[in-house]
C-alpha cells in the first residue's frame, strides 16, 4: 500500500454540525443534490413527470386540533418546565410520522393528521420516567422519539385507545456520561445525535465506528431500540453488537442492565429491550464498546462477472477471514445505476457487479489485513478497480436520503426494503423479492427498476438491500403498499427476516408476527403488560 | 513456527465415546487422576484428613418413595412408551442434583433426597411437548436435563407445591438434524452429546469449538440453556454466540426461533430462551454456527510478572488484536500449584503468572496470527516458555472433574466460583472476592488456598474463575455455603456479574435477582407465566 492510497480521516464525519432536519427534505439545505442528467432521463424512461403542484410548506399542513387538556399539558409542563412542552405547528409537523417515502409523500401533499399533540423535551431521566407517570395517569400515549428517522412507521402509533398523543423528543439528553478508556466503553445518553458522539469519542481518541445511511439525522437511543447496522458493521459490528448495558425508563421503574460484555445470568434482557421500538419503555442511556480512531482508511473497489460469484468471495472472507471493516457487493442493475455515486449515474461504466472492500485501523494492520484480503478476493474471482471507486462511495455514501429528495421532486419513486438470510438462500430470496416487486409495480402501471445490494455481512449470511425506482403514477403510496405486501409476503415465504436494520415498526408488524410465531407474540405481550400496564407506549407499533 | 511445534488435532476429542457418568464420581473410571504427592502434602498442610467412611454407593443411597401415582406414570408410558419411563433406584440416583461439591458431598454421604420420582426419555420434539402437556394437568414438576452437570442447583427445584418431580432426559433426542455447508450452520437436537457432536461434524470437516471443562459430560440443549463458555470462547465464541436458531418446547406449544444470524425484527428472542435454565421451556434443537476443523493447533506458554501486568496483555490483544484462539492467565496461587497439569502441582516452577496463547486454523493463518500475537505479548512483558507449559494444559484441561473426586477422597475441599467484569475492575474484583472466601473460610476454621485465572476474555472485559482448596473440615457443606455467601456478596457491591458461564440455577437466584433488579424479574416472572401457567418447569431455579 502506497501513501498515495491511503485516506486520512475526514472530519466530516467527526465534526458534522448538529443538522437540523427540515420536514420532508433531509439533512442539511447546503447539500442537496441536484437531479444528474442520467436520473432524469432514467426517470423519463420509467414514465415519471414532474408533479404539477410544489409540495405544501409545513406552515401550510393540515393537522389536527391539539387535543392536550389543560389538566395534562399542566402536569406536563410541572415536569420539564413550560419551555419543554409544545404544541407549535412546525414542531408538531416536524414529530409526524418519519423518514419512509410514503412518510414524506404525505406531509408534501400537506397531510399532517398523524401530527401528536404536543412534544416533550425531557432533560432527564427522572424527567422520563415522571413524564411516564403523568401519560399513564391521564392516558395519553407516548412517542419515544431520538432522531425521528424511521421508515418502517415506528413513529406513527394507532392513537384510536387514547386521550392524545406525546412525542417525548430526547433531544436534551445528549450527554456523554462517561468514559472508561481502559475496558473501551462510554455512557451515552440517548438523545445525542451520531455526529456529535463521534466528535466528543474523537476528542478522547475514539469511534464509535458506526454510520449507517441515517448517520447525519439519527441517534444513539434509536439505534439501541430498533438495532440499527452502520455501513461498517462487518469490522465494527452492529449497534446491537456495540451496547454492553442500558438504562430502560418504563411506567413502572427504572430497569438498568449490563454487569459484564457477556454473562451467563440469565437470559440476556439487554436483547430483550434492544429491537423494543420504544413499546416497552424509554431507552434512556446505553453503554458502548468504541474502538480507538483509526489512523487510515482505505476503500478498494472490485468488479465480478456476477452477483452470485461477488457473494461467494464476501462469504469465503467472512469464514475464513480476514474481514475488511467494510463490505459490500452491488447487484448488475446497481452497479449500473451506481446510485453509492450520484454523481455518475449511468448505463455505462465496467458492467459486472461492483465490490467495496474498506479496512481502517493502524497503518500496519490495514496493510497486511488488505493484503491478505485482496488476495482471498481476487482468487474468489474479483478484478481490482483500485480506489476509486471505494473514494466515490465513501464520499458519496451519506447522500442517498438528498437524492431522493431530488427524485420525488421529479415525480420518481424511490424507496428501499431489505432483509437477511443464511448464505445457501441469498440467490432464492434475491430472485423472489426482485420478482415480486417488479410483477406487482408493473401491474400497478409504473414498472420498476429494481437494484439490490449486500452491505451487512456474517458468517452464516447477509443482508439484502432492495432499492426501487419508479414513476409516481397516479397512487403512489396505495402503489407501494401493494407491492411491499408482495414483497414481504416473498420474504415470508423464503424464510428470510422481514428487516435486517430498519425495524419492524406498523409496516412489518404483520409479517413479524407471523415470523416469530403467535405465542412468541404472546411473550412479547406479556413483557409490555408488566412494564406498560395501560399500553401508552408506541401502541401498534411492534406487536400491536 | 517449525514442524514440531505445531499440535496435530487429537482424535480425543472428536472422537471420545460417551462418557457413562457415575453418581458422584466424574467421567470414564479408566481416567481416574491420583493425588500427586504435591497436593498430598497441600492437603496436609491445610488440615485435611481422608474420612473415615467410604462414600455411600448409590445402590445404599437414601431416597423417598417415588410419589408418582399410576395415573400419571401411564399417562406418561403413553407419550414415551414404558421402557422410556423408570422409577429404578440407580437412575433416580444419577438424576439427583448436579456436579458442583456439596451436590457430590450429599451423594458420597448418601443423601439423594432430591432424587425425581421418574426419569423420562423423550425420543422427539412432540414427546417433549406431550410430556409437558401430561405434567401441566397432573401439577408435576419437571426438570430439563441434558447432560446434568449443573454446578449451580440448576438440577434440584423446590418440589414442595408438586405433585411429583420428573426428570426429562434428553438423551434419545441426540440426532444431526441438518449441516448447511455453505452456510456454515448445523442443526442439532439437544439431547447430543459434545464428544458425539464434534464426532459427526468432524466427519464434515468441521467443528464446534466448543470445548468447556464439563465437555466428556454436557450436552448441546444445556449448553444453550445455561449460556455456557468454552476454553477456546476467544476464538470460536461463548455457545450463546454460535446459536443462530433455536426450537423451544413449551407446556403452551412450540416457539421457533432464527430466520437469519442477526436481524432488525423486534427483540432477539433466542437471548431471551437461552440462558432460561429450562425455567421457560426445553430448548428441543438448536441451529450453531460451525467452522472448519482446525488443520493445526499450537498453544503457547508465556511467563508475566504479575498478574496485572499479563491481564494487560491479554487486554491489549482483544482491543487491538490479533486475538489468539485460547488465552488464559492464571494468578501467581494458581501458577504455583498448576491445577491446569495435575501431575506438576508444586510450589515450584518459574514463578510469576503462567498465561496460554492458543491458536487453531490453517498453517498459514496460525502462524501469521501466531507471529503477530507473540509480538504484542513480548512487548506487554510476556517471557516465552515454548510449548511446553501449553500442552501440559491442553492435555490435562479436561482433568480437573477427575482431580476433584481425588480431592474429595482425601479429604480436601475444591470448589469453584466465577465472574465476569469490565477491565478497569478487573484488579479490584479479583482482590474482593480472594479476601471475601479467604477471611470467611478461616473463620470457619478451615483457611483455604484461593486460586484465580482468566480463561474468557472479551474487548471490554474480562471472567475471573475461582477454585478454592481447603480441608473439609466438620460441615465442608455449610461452611461452603457461608464463604459462597460471603464471595457472592463481595461480586454483587463490585457490581461484576454473579455468573460469567455457570449460570444461576438455585445456589445464585438471589444474588441475580439483585443484579437485574426486581423490575426485570418482575418481566421473567411474567413470561414464565405466559409460557407455563401452572409452573412445572424447573420451579425455583433462576428466578424462584
Amino acid at each position: 500500500m502506497t501513501k498515495s492510497q491511503l485516506t486520512t480521516p475526514q472530519l466530516t464525519e467527526s465534526q458534522l454540525p448538529v443538522v437540523q432536519m427540515r420536514p420532508y427534505r433531509w439533512g442539511d439545505p447546503a447539500k442537496t443534490v441536484a437531479l444528474p442528467a442520467a436520473a432524469q432521463a432514467a426517470l423519463g424512461h420509467l414514465g415519471a413527470h414532474a408533479p404539477e403542484r410544489a409540495p405544501v410548506e409545513p406552515d401550510d399542513a393540515t393537522l389536527p386540533v391539539s387535543c392536550l387538556t389543560s389538566r395534562v399539558r399542566d402536569a406536563l409542563e410541572a415536569v420539564v418546565g413550560t419551555s419543554n412542552v409544545t404544541s407549535d405547528q412546525l414542531a408538531r409537523v416536524a414529530h409526524t410520522r418519519g423518514w419512509s417515502t410514503p412518510d414524506l409523500l404525505k406531509l408534501r401533499s400537506g397531510d399532517a393528521s398523524d401530527a401528536p399533540d404536543a412534544v416533550i423535551f425531557p432533560g432527564s431521566q427522572d424527567d422520563v420516567l415522571r413524564v411516564l407517570e403523568v401519560c399513564t395517569e391521564h392516558h395519553v400515549a407516548v412517542v419515544p422519539f431520538s432522531g425521528g428517522t424511521s421508515v418502517v412507521g415506528g413513529l406513527a402509533p394507532v392513537r384510536d385507545a387514547f386521550d392524545g398523543v406525546v412525542t417525548l423528543d430526547l433531544r436534551r439528553m445528549d450527554a456523554l456520561t462517561s468514559i472508561d478508556a481502559e475496558s473501551r466503553t462510554a455512557t451515552l445518553q440517548a438523545g445525542m445525535r451520531s455526529t456529535r458522539a463521534e466528535q466528543l469519542l474523537g476528542e478522547h481518541g475514539f469511534t464509535l465506528g458506526h454510520f449507517p445511511q441515517s448517520y447525519e439525522g439519527a441517534s444513539i437511543g434509536g439505534y439501541a431500540a430498533t438495532r440499527a447496522a452502520g455501513q461498517a458493521s462487518a469490522g465494527y459490528g452492529r449497534f446491537d453488537e456495540m451496547v454492553v448495558g442500558l438504562v430502560l425508563a418504563t411506567p413502572r421503574g427504572m430497569i438498568t442492565l449490563g454487569t459484564a460484555q457477556k454473562s451467563a445470568a440469565g437470559p440476556d434482557l439487554r436483547e430483550l429491550f434492544m429491537g423494543s421500538e420504544g413499546t416497552l419503555g424509554v431507552i434512556t442511556e446505553v453503554t458502548v464498546r468504541v474502538h480507538r480512531a483509526p489512523e487510515v482508511r482505505v476503500y478498494d473497489g472490485w468488479r465480478f462477472d456476477s452477483f452470485e460469484h461477488g457473494a461467494a468471495a464476501l462469504r469465503t472472507l467472512l469464514q475464513d477471514g480476514p474481514v475488511p471493516t467494510v463490505l459490500r457487493l452491488s447487484d448488475e442493475t446497481e452497479t449500473a445505476f451506481n446510485l453509492a455515486d450520484p454523481s455518475g449515474i449511468s448505463g455505462s461504466g465496467p458492467g459486472g457487479c461492483l465490490a467495496i472492500s474498506g479496512y481502517e485501523g493502524t497503518p500496519d494492520e490495514v496493510a497486511s489485513r488488505r493484503a491478505a484480503a485482496s488476495a482471498v478476493i481476487a482468487a474468489s474471482g474479483g478484478q481490482a478497480l483500485g480506489t476509486a471507486p471505494g473514494e466515490a462511495w465513501r464520499v458519496g455514501r451519506f447522500l442517498a436520503p438528498y437524492l431522493r429528495d431530488s427524485l420525488l421532486d421529479n415525480g420518481g419513486f424511490v424507496e428501499t426494503l431489505e432483509t437477511a438470510t443464511f448464505w445457501s438462500k441469498l440467490a432464492h430470496v434475491r430472485a423472489e423479492v426482485t420478482t415480486a416487486l417488479t410483477a406487482n409495480l408493473t401491474e400497478s402501471g409504473t414498472p420498476p427498476v429494481v437494484l439490490c445490494h449486500i452491505s451487512h455481512v456474517y458468517e452464516t449470511g447477509a443482508s439484502l438491500y432492495f432499492t426501487i425506482l419508479c414513476a409516481q403514477g397516479e397512487d403512489p403510496i396505495a402503489s407501494w403498499h401493494t407491492a411491499k405486501r408482495a414483497a414481504s409476503a416473498a420474504i415470508r415465504a423464503a424464510g428470510a427476516t422481514i428487516t435486517h436494520h430498519h425495524g419492524v415498526g406498523t409496516d412489518h408488524r404483520d409479517t413479524y408476527a407471523q415470523e416469530i410465531g403467535p405465542l412468541a407474540i404472546e411473550v412479547l405481550r406479556a413483557v409490555k403488560n408488566t412494564l406498560d400496564p395501560v399500553g401508552i407506549l408506541n401502541p401498534g407499533v411492534l406487536i400491536g
